[in-house]
């Protein structure tokens, strides 16, 4: 097997971790059903990854980077903070099916493993740290009060979209998440000058 | 056996049964480990019950059940409407076990199975309605200004909490669910006459 066939049989594996994870939880995830969906051999697997362990972490990190990523896109743009924070809590979610992050801390095997964890602790801790900076800008800009406390008030906006998706998921629809965000804002729009 | 013991019985069983689903999820949930946490045979177990997923049902309707009690006990109380959210808010909770509720939305055999998730969406439903009364009569008093939406209001709200949890299960510590929720209330507080 040449190199480029190598990287992306090892693509194709932690692509598929990544959906399996997410579809069916660290324990409905088999290394058979890892194989089957990457359409590789048991051997090329384990030429890869020591295990199923191994190749969930790569999977979870791979996630938590693309989380940060999307939402750098959003929050990266032009705009007031309190636009570019909108704009980040109202793009294109699959709502439904959760955030692939937010739904590995209820994952027991994953939140007992340290080093399945740290990947997930490190993904939410970049994306509220990103956050409080630019709830820190918006208060340099007048644009926040000065009592705000952009940790806080961070915290407040991640939470919103993970309990959004819990809410949705339990009442199977969109619709909750879209009410949180929405009652979010315009807290948001409430306070801002 | 007696009526008192049969009862207690089945009380032992939806107890174990409760305490297994926001251990181990639904897949992690045995019938062996049931009854051997409820001190219950397998006879006794299927006497009362046709199988795990009946037994699930129950055990959830009854979380249910006590969510909306607990949650009613501090919003029932004496105030101002923030001031019995921010006490619901606050309310000593096992931050780092999670929502027994909200962690079931992450589980896909419970959300796959409509007979699992209703008693999920009723319970959450409950919460959000009276959450959102709380914040229409916080709006007549003057309390909340005449803009702000109680539905939607109600939902970040519960959003914060199921959130928070998400966030300090992926931290491994409080401290996100708190900030969380502290963000959350001096927004309310920010918009409050």
């Amino acid at each position: 097997m040449g190199t480029v066939e190598w990287v992306e049989t090892v693509e194709r594996l932690i692509r598929s971790t990544q959906e399996l994870l997410w579809e069916r939880g660290y324990v409905g995830t088999s290394p058979k059903a890892i194989q089957a969906a990457a359409e590789a051999g048991q051997g090329s697997m384990y030429h890869h990854f020591a295990g199923k362990a191994e190749l969930a972490r790569a999977a979870i990190e791979r996630s938590g980077a693309e989380l940060t990523e999307a939402a750098e896109q959003e929050l990266a743009g032009p705009g007031t903070a309190t636009e570019r924070i909108v704009r980040y809590l109202r793009r294109d979610r699959e709502v439904l099916r959760g955030c692939r992050m937010g739904r590995l801390t209820a994952d027991p095997d994953v939140m007992a493993d340290p080093a399945l964890r740290a990947p997930v602790a490190e993904a939410f801790g970049r994306i509220r740290a990103r956050l409080a900076d630019i709830i820190a800008e918006g208060k340099r800009d007048g644009e926040f009060p000065a009592g705000l406390d952009p940790v806080a008030t961070a915290a407040a906006v991640a939470a919103v979209l993970q309990g959004g998706y819990v809410l949705a998921r339990a009442a199977g629809e969109d619709d909750p998440f879209e009410l949180a965000v929405q009652g979010l804002v315009h807290l948001l729009e409430g306070v801002s000058a």
